[in-house]
């Protein structure tokens, strides 16, 4: 079995894409155990993190087997206009959406087996760049720019993948309001990596 | 006499735009109470800030007088790959260049007369997206995008400019190498500021 570790494996996408990751035992991480738990399969590990902390993210790889699949969907979003955003929203902001995959990347360079793939979520600058989301758009755009560099400096050992979705119906939204019309299911955006990571690598992967 | 905030006006590019300033009163600021003493012309004031400490940039703009002109040129790079990268170098990097600026722009807000004019400096992605500097390309990525979020929701008060200048040579080269031979001197982006500022504003500002 190849393995997988799966980085905000208790949110939407992340929950989506554990249920579609046929021929891949996978580690499931992210801050809520519960919901860990309820997208565990058999087989499959849990291990509670905080990726924002460099210690639980250095633990974390320490115990951890080589895989073949790193995903990085976590994420938070809290929307506050420039004017009144306190610096608490964009701290957690920057570093649930940026810091944390810094601070994976950092460990996972040598916990990567060779031709593994890595898929991390980023947002379509025309989605984000508008009022109230200008801590998300700036952790977002400085996301990008980290696959891009993490592509180079990892291109022995590993192949990046940027998904950019369009608006997806998660539980994201509960901090923003309500989804748009069209927003697509989680399930979607699973299902979109799980084909990607099927073929060739790809450097950006849009969905919808 | 029109009123400036020179943000960075210690570094290469700040104290050479203070120096081409005609028709301003300037504020300078910056970390280096010596260059900002060197920068300063009779009239311009220093206020020695760690724009990366929120408390200062409050206490900056609790005494200010509202500006016609804010330049964001403050930044710091050091260059590390991603998989020895300390959280120190990270965390500075990200606050100087980003950070600072979410803070500027939260207190700047109803300090800027109308039509007040504001510029950013940014980094090409192209020259940014290499080996060794994922923490600058990420934090100048982000830049970009809080600038197109800011315009946005200040729209009525303040036109912002992103400043795109090729490599320049300044002391900002000690900590990666040298400047490459063709590196712009920080008077040329300065002089492209002052041009641009004669004139209708402009989304970004390519220089070199």
């Amino acid at each position: 079995m190849k393995k997988a570790l799966i980085i905000g494996a208790g949110g939407g996408i992340g929950s989506a894409l554990v249920a579609r990751l046929e021929g891949y035992e996978a580690v499931l991480v992210g801050r809520d155990t519960r919901k860990l738990a309820a997208a565990q399969r058999p087989g499959d590990q849990v291990v509670p993190t905080d990726v924002t902390s460099e210690l639980e993210v250095e633990a974390l790889f320490a115990d951890l087997e080589p895989v073949d699949l790193l995903v990085y969907a976590a994420g938070t979003i809290e929307p506050a206009p420039l004017g009144t955003m306190t610096a608490d929203v964009w701290t957690r902001t920057l570093e649930a959406n940026l810091t944390g995959l810094a601070y994976v990347l950092k460990y996972a360079e040598n916990r990567l087996n060779p031709g593994a793939r890595v898929f991390v979520l980023g947002a379509r600058p025309e989605l984000v760049t508008v009022r109230g989301l200008g801590a998300y758009a700036a952790a977002k755009a400085g996301v990008a720019a980290l696959v891009g560099v993490a592509a180079q400096e990892f291109r022995r050992k590993a192949s990046f993948t940027l998904v950019l979705p369009k608006a997806v119906d998660t539980a994201f939204w509960e901090n923003v309001g309500k989804p748009p019309k069209d927003a697509l299911r989680p399930e979607a955006v699973a299902e979109a990596v799980v084909k990607s990571l099927g073929g060739e690598p790809e450097r950006e992967l849009r969905v919808g």
